[in-house]
């Protein structure tokens, strides 16, 4: 247990939870790295779509990052809102639930847990994908670095959310001052200049527009930078992590993520149009960044370079933090509503829900194995979820606001919200229709068997409860008389005991040997000698033997159908099966056993009914 | 069931033994195949060695095979022997172990079995390389070939003894005839024109000398050449598969084996030289088999060449099949004896021992797989388990004649034993040296390696029959009152059968519950009303309830600490804890479960002590 200790901690005590509690500001690494890495992709996943029209794209850029700015700002109000409302966690899945009933609920539910787990690989395969280009040399070894990074981040959480925003600070403050100063001081260089500063660094040339910008185009552009804003959602489901004032921590965190991420947003679309930085072609040979671009392109190739586009790296692979806070809260709540295992809702020895934590490792590495540690491919499927969320849970605010009986700003809160949810389900449509080929129909297959998932699971469970419920008290017939079966391999020790407990419980006592041959007559006479004689010497009725041919070898079913037999002849009357079996010292000793013992408790135990009890007679065997 | 039925065949009830016997001929495809397989590659073996010395080496091929007949004659009068001694088989573990002792017994077994699972390898993944040569489309689907072909012997084993005679005998035969024929027409050939006739189709020219003739070289050749000789113990392993009279058909399928592996080796090497029929290099384009120039040689490459060859290939893979009727033979002898696990001794539906075989099929498939279906280089360490086998088992036999009080001939006896051992003895040494670098040197670790397992599990299985044999007769002592434990996790159902169960048995009840919580009112209410009251109105001894805090959210430790304390406060009685569980009706419903129930039961039973036992009160949950 030493070892367990020291990778993740001692374990803390039920009532050392409000020690785990985090502030605004270890808000942001913890629930905020999501949102904040979108900066570094986001605006390049919109030039990218824009690369056919050459340079004429830049100029569109800011129409389409300023859309993307007012849907942020539409999301922020909403998401305050929804923090104040729902100060226990308002993830979509709550908020939809309790207003637009558990189907559209579990939708919301079904739709963040993909996006969460897509998050967590795409996050680390872009990580490692930056920083494989800038050292080349780590190529060959990728999906270990991929899978290496994952087991780092799942230990660290499995330590505790305050361990993670302490490991995760550093980084994520160093990538907002370092980033935050760039696009600063390129900003006013620009200003200075005029609109059009000279690059320290120039930029490669942008190719020539091989096309003119449709609407399409755009809309495709928006639907790409929509990524940016994955991950905003996330303090809302979060609240509960936060010490007092809860709400207002929550809220002071989502306006630091909001704020520094609107900054980044509009900083880089004002620079890739003031410095010319366009897009590149991922699979052609010097690809660059555009963030590398422009950060080159504002303080050249020196320290500040270096420093900041390894804190975007190190923000990039960090981002699945978010998921990792928040999937595990999910699954939570989805436990107990029943809608998953009761061991989601279990915390594990610091404070966490160590096996939402595990799951969502597990999957994460199963698709990066899976996809070899390059997930370019799943992208597309990764903004659907976020929306389909966003969506019903404002829409589910809107419901909420209309029948709450608080009057004060009523109709501002809904329209606060009702814009939120218009403007999501607008993007939504939009990010459906442009990626539908590209594999978001994936996603419309995947969310919708979930939901199918939760259902039946919730059947089984409410099924349980009914079924196991007892309003009824202890029913104390009369004692009724035993009747006991002992499957034995011969006259030994083991046996011995098995029969010793049986004559404490009962006096009806047949033991069942099964054996290829016909009969067994030297175990008949031992049986008389070493059981028959005693127990009728100290007055006991002595227990019988039994001895069934078994011509196909079989062991458990003859057995079985000698009980059978027996709960005919004797109706009414408890039947007790006693299992004698042998405990080894060393684990390595098991290998050498049958497994007699264990597989007729388990066959028993799956072909019995409510007339058999299963009694294991355990004999330790001494370790020398 | 009636898929495994398909199939596996129907069970076979252990009174139908005696159908499953076979008599010389079918003794062929399933003990000699193996041996005669060894025909097709001994001479190439031997041939290949030769390579550099040119033309010249034909002339060596006669001396080399001829000693190798001269040891195939000697091992041939030895196993007679041995096969007459030990009409219950009298493989090289039985003869050496009895007769040499265990140490010794155990050596030969371990270089028999290595050897066996090496042949199942070797075997397949030859055949499916000639038959790829001969149809090199099949290239790519090279390992799927050879696991389809495991898997098809697999099966035909598990069918049984009889079944692999039938399914096997077509192929062995027609491969001894046609290339019986073969031999005879081309020797007839070679005859009548002098020693040298003229081939149909000529065979490659032999490449120039670029080296003269060494002893080592001979010697290597020779070794090479012995790997003919691996199988032909198979028979003497086997002698109880045959029908009655037992030891004759044993010795006249021995016979058959021997007669024929010696006339088409004598045959190959009288042939090569006749026809200048020299090994090529396996790893040049144009590459054929010595076997293929030399039926083309002597039969032309119509339909007589492909038939030949066909069958060739055939029993190359279906050599494999030697060791699935010796393997698990063997297993089970020391089984019997205790040094493997007691399944391998249980005779299968078939009638077959249905472990053994599953586990040689499943080592070799891992070699396959590991190798990629090219074993190549797994050859030099087959021969010298073969040979450490013969010649433990001939000179076990030589002290056996020894210590026999049988005078009639026991000098001759001694004699052709002695003969055996010193030639295998002999050959065994130029084999470990000639193919020590190559490869040898893995046998030397692993086959002490397997030793010392068997040591291991043999000292284990003494050391439990001595602890658990009891000569006494059952211990009859004055009832010892019980005391109950049951944990439970509130109050239902299945709560409730458990504590009926528990009054049923003893009027000392506790029950108890793990809690984070500091209390439970609720429970202690409930309790109260539905087991205290009950029970006192039926005149029961109340069962208490024991409320227990955990703090770090354990649920075992503080039950098996309970179960600590009361043994301590009730010195002298047996404690029972009844354990609720619920039985799902579908096996998905298992995962939606904590396997709490089955975890405390592994806990209880693993950290218990003689004064615990455990039940089990199921309780079914209904299927609906």
């Amino acid at each position: 247990m030493e070892l367990v200790d020291a990778v993740l901690g001692r374990p803390l005590a039920t009532t050392e939870q409000h020690g785990q509690k985090i502030g605004p500001f270890a808000g942001v690494p913890v629930l905020g790295l999501d949102g904040l890495a979108s900066a570094a992709y986001g605006p390049e996943a919109a030039l990218a779509v824009l690369i056919p029209v050459g340079v004429a794209g830049l100029a569109y850029m800011w129409p389409i990052i300023g859309a993307i700015l007012l849907l942020l700002a539409a999301l922020y109000f909403s998401y305050r809102q929804t923090i104040e409302a729902y100060p226990n966690g308002g993830g979509s899945y709550t908020v939809a639930r309790q207003n637009l009933g558990t189907n559209l609920g579990l939708l919301a539910a079904a739709s963040l847990l993909l996006d969460y787990i897509l998050n967590v690989a795409v996050a680390i395969s872009a990580g490692i994908a930056a920083l494989v280009s800038a050292v080349p040399l780590l190529y060959p070894y990728m999906l270990w670095l991929c899978l290496g990074t994952l087991l780092v981040i799942t230990l660290v959480n499995l330590r505790g959310i305050r361990e993670s925003s302490l490991a995760f600070g550093v980084p994520t403050y160093l990538f907002v001052l370092t980033l935050l100063g760039v696009v600063a001081v390129g900003l006013y260089r620009t200003l200075v200049n005029g609109g059009h500063a000279a690059p320290v660094v120039a930029p490669p040339a942008v190719p020539a527009a091989v096309t003119s910008a449709s609407i399409w185009l755009l809309l495709r552009s928006f639907a790409s930078g929509c990524t940016a804003m994955t991950g905003v959602e996330a303090v809302s489901n979060g609240v509960p992590l936060f010490s007092k004032p809860t709400v207002q921590n929550a809220q002071r965190t989502l306006t630091l993520i909001v704020v520094i991420l609107a900054l980044l947003l509009g900083g880089v679309a004002t620079l890739s149009h003031g410095y010319y930085i366009a897009a590149m072609d991922e699979e052609k040979p010097g690809y660059q960044s555009v963030l590398s671009q422009l950060i080159a392109a504002v303080a050249g190739r020196g320290i500040v370079y270096h420093v900041t586009i390894g804190s975007v790296i190190a923000v990039l692979m960090l981002s699945a933090n978010t998921s990792f806070a928040d999937f595990p809260r999910l699954c939570r709540l989805l436990a107990e509503d029943g809608f998953l295992p009761a061991a989601f809702a279990n915390l594990g020895r610091r404070l966490v829900y160590s096996i939402g934590i595990s799951i969502l490792a597990i999957i994460s590495a199963l698709i990066l194995i899976g996809f070899g540690g390059i997930t370019d491919r799943l992208i597309p499927l990764f903004a659907v979820g976020a929306f389909s969320a966003f969506t019903l849970s404002q829409a589910g605010m809107v419901m909420h606001w209309h029948r709450s009986s608080v009057r004060k700003h009523r109709l501002t809160k809904i329209t606060v919200n009702a814009i939120g949810a218009i403007t999501t389900g607008l993007a939504l449509l939009i990010i459906i229709a442009a990626k539908f080929i590209e594999g978001a129909w994936v996603t419309l297959i995947i969310v919708p068997g979930m939901v199918a998932i939760f259902k039946v699971v919730g059947r089984h469970y409410r099924r349980m409860a009914r079924e196991v419920a007892d309003s009824e008290p202890l029913k104390t017939g009369k004692v009724r008389p035993l009747a006991v079966i002992v499957p034995i391999d011969g006259w030994n020790k083991v046996t011995e005991r098995a029969l010793r407990f049986a004559l404490d419980i009962s006096s009806d006592i047949t033991a069942v040997h099964v054996t290829s041959k016909s009969d067994d007559k030297r175990l008949r006479k031992r049986w008389c000698e070493m059981v028959e004689e005693p127990a009728r010497a100290a007055k006991y009725e002595p227990p019988r033997l039994e001895i069934i041919q078994s011509p196909y070898r079989q062991l458990f079913q003859p057995i079985l159908d000698f009980v059978d037999k027996i709960k005919q002849e004797k109706p009414g009357r408890l039947i007790a099966v006693v299992v004698p079996e042998v405990v080894q010292p060393r684990w390595w000793e098991y290998l050498l056993h049958n497994h007699r013992a264990m597989g007729l408790k388990a066959a028993l135990f799956l072909k019995g009914d409510e007339r058999t009890v299963v009694i294991n007679t355990p004999w330790y065997m001494r370790d020398v």
